[in-house]
């Protein structure tokens, strides 16, 4: 096995983009040679109009256990005690986080087992997530002193402050129908129907126009975080840059002459 | 039927006053006469001091198709191939949402049926709304093309990010049960009780201080975008001037003596 | 009874702060009496070493019926109508709903019965809630002519618009099971069990070091008000001085080992 077999790359013939996390001995930990190859996939990704939708899964029982704490603690014996090591772990796993984030993609996160920590920032950082009903969820960082602070940054952007805080103060576990109830997850569906049902969703986007995912997801994002009177000047104005372009002719036109459409780049 | 009676208007003795949507055949939507209509109609009510609150209804099986993608098309046969017209219609459709939002009175929408694309951002821009277990709600737009940017807008201020990219990227229908479930609505009733539910809580609302409607509904959205110490100093301010106005002291005089309120403009 | 006694505290062997409102004859009311002692307990609990987590209970049928509306009543007998006496309730009220906020120790409110207007906003503030079955959750204001202004600060912060909306627009009871639903407790348990559920929760969280649990909730609520890319940037350097603090590198070495961890304040 080569170091590049810790994260799995396959693109089938409907654009969809299925990254596997695999490294199943370190329980698909975002080590630094994780999150080195993660940054590059989905920035290649993001930039390769052959993908078209992406489906991020993994192998084991864990789907990601958060930062590599071996790696971690080996950085202490650094001259600085770790601070220069650390901060560059950070780093690399907030641009990570961030990558997913702003990829003209949409990404789905496949959620078979136990996502912690980092692991548990990753399928909050994913646009959808679906989860198998055996998954479960934590931010645990507070059993070893160290508050999951950079998971929270996407935690709390997913789930009520009630709910985070729970999560977050008593780094209690929480399984996947509670994890579906408080926004976490988009659904949980049992193991063995994981797979097919992530995958039925990501054909059901790759059929969309990319042009349109990519106007679409990069402005929920922006607006987000804009005053209600900006968020509608901006996404007003997407709007008609979005109705200019050959895409929406052709959707448009298509849904009112009862057709399929074809889009551009399909 | 006079272009008038695409939005119904009926204001009943209580100070409850019913907008209802009456374009049947082109499914409700938001065509430019019916936006240049609600925009109109929000004003009016907001100033008329006999409306005390607002019940945004529909007629037929749809509560509304979103915009005119017939009148759309039309526009594209501009020399500039539609841009002003497309700049002007999105314009106005905020302007139609954020005036629902800024009106003083509180807008409650009775969602009769399927709310699609702007209809279902008519629906997030109501301060209440209450559904048939029949509606339907759904951000279609990237089946055609054409992102549904401003819709999410509203959406995405009312329900968790997972649940509005999931709307929002498989266009798929969310039912009434679900909408319920994820802060969409209020409510969700059978068909025949809608109307009723829906009026119980208008008089309910409508039985209060408008002035002290007013002061909150306006405080709310404003505090809303504040960071926690900016919203605690501005809603203190408010808290102070509504306790010194006539209503409140009326309303807390009434409570400590236990008889019932007279407002000033009851 | 002196004074005192209408907040009761409790410092058990596990540094679990119980604070108990006991003013029973009151409903609880946040009495400028109270708020004055309430201020001062959270930040004396902030800074004492011995206080790992704080618990906020209720005697009595009523956790808390919000402000004293006949204290309040009586200043507007002063000169100037009351003015200057409410604008200085208003910013005790909100300096206590901050100091809860702002305070270094995890808050759990133990929500016994009837939390209203300013009693709810306080369930609103803390981190964590736990209520039981028979607990009631109201912002009335509305009914009495004056808006629950400041409360909704806290309460919008906790549940979508929606709900938000329809307790402050209508002043309805929201049930305990409802209050778990949309977000503004974390859970519900039958009477007898509430007080031992809370504790237990507390026991749990106060066996984690002070240190972490204090950053990690500072950099919560600093972060949920950041755009994105400054959240990472900040919990990223947050996340790098608390991997160079001593119980981090404790509690980590504690987890490679598989031994319990010893913290440093413990």
């Amino acid at each position: 096995m080569t170091t590049s077999d810790i994260l799995l790359s396959d693109l089938d013939v409907n654009g969809i983009l299925r990254l596997t996390l695999n490294d199943e001995s370190r329980r698909n930990a975002l080590s630094e040679a994780m999150l080195a190859k993660l940054r590059v996939k989905f920035a290649d990704a993001g930039a390769d109009p052959k993908v078209r939708v992406i489906v991020l899964a993994a192998k084991g029982p864990a789907f990601c256990a958060g930062h590599d704490l071996k790696e971690m603690t080996a950085g202490r014996l650094n001259e600085d005690g770790g601070k220069a090591y650390f901060a560059n772990v950070m780093a690399m796993c907030a641009g990570v986080m961030q990558g997913i984030v702003n990829c003209p993609k949409p990404v789905i996160a496949e959620v078979t087992g136990v996502a912690t920590a980092a692991g548990c920032q990753l399928v909050a950082s994913c646009d959808l997530a679906i989860a198998a009903d055996t998954a479960k969820f934590s931010t645990p960082g507070v059993h070893i002193g160290l508050f999951c602070s950079t998971p929270m940054v996407a935690l709390s952007r997913n789930v009520a402050d009630k709910h985070a805080m729970e999560m977050l103060l008593t780094g209690d576990i929480t399984s996947a129908a509670r994890a579906a109830e408080i926004g976490l997850v988009n659904r949980v569906v049992a193991p063995e129907a994981l797979q097919e049902a992530t995958m039925e969703m990501a054909r059901k986007i790759a059929s969309k126009s990319s042009m349109t995912l990519a106007t679409g997801k990069r402005a929920y994002y922006a607006q987000r975080e804009m005053s209600l009177p900006d968020a509608y000047d901006y996404a007003s104005g997407v709007m008609v840059n979005n109705l200019l372009a050959q895409d929406a002719e052709e959707g448009i036109g298509a849904f009112i002459e009862k057709r399929a459409p074809q889009w551009q780049d399909a």
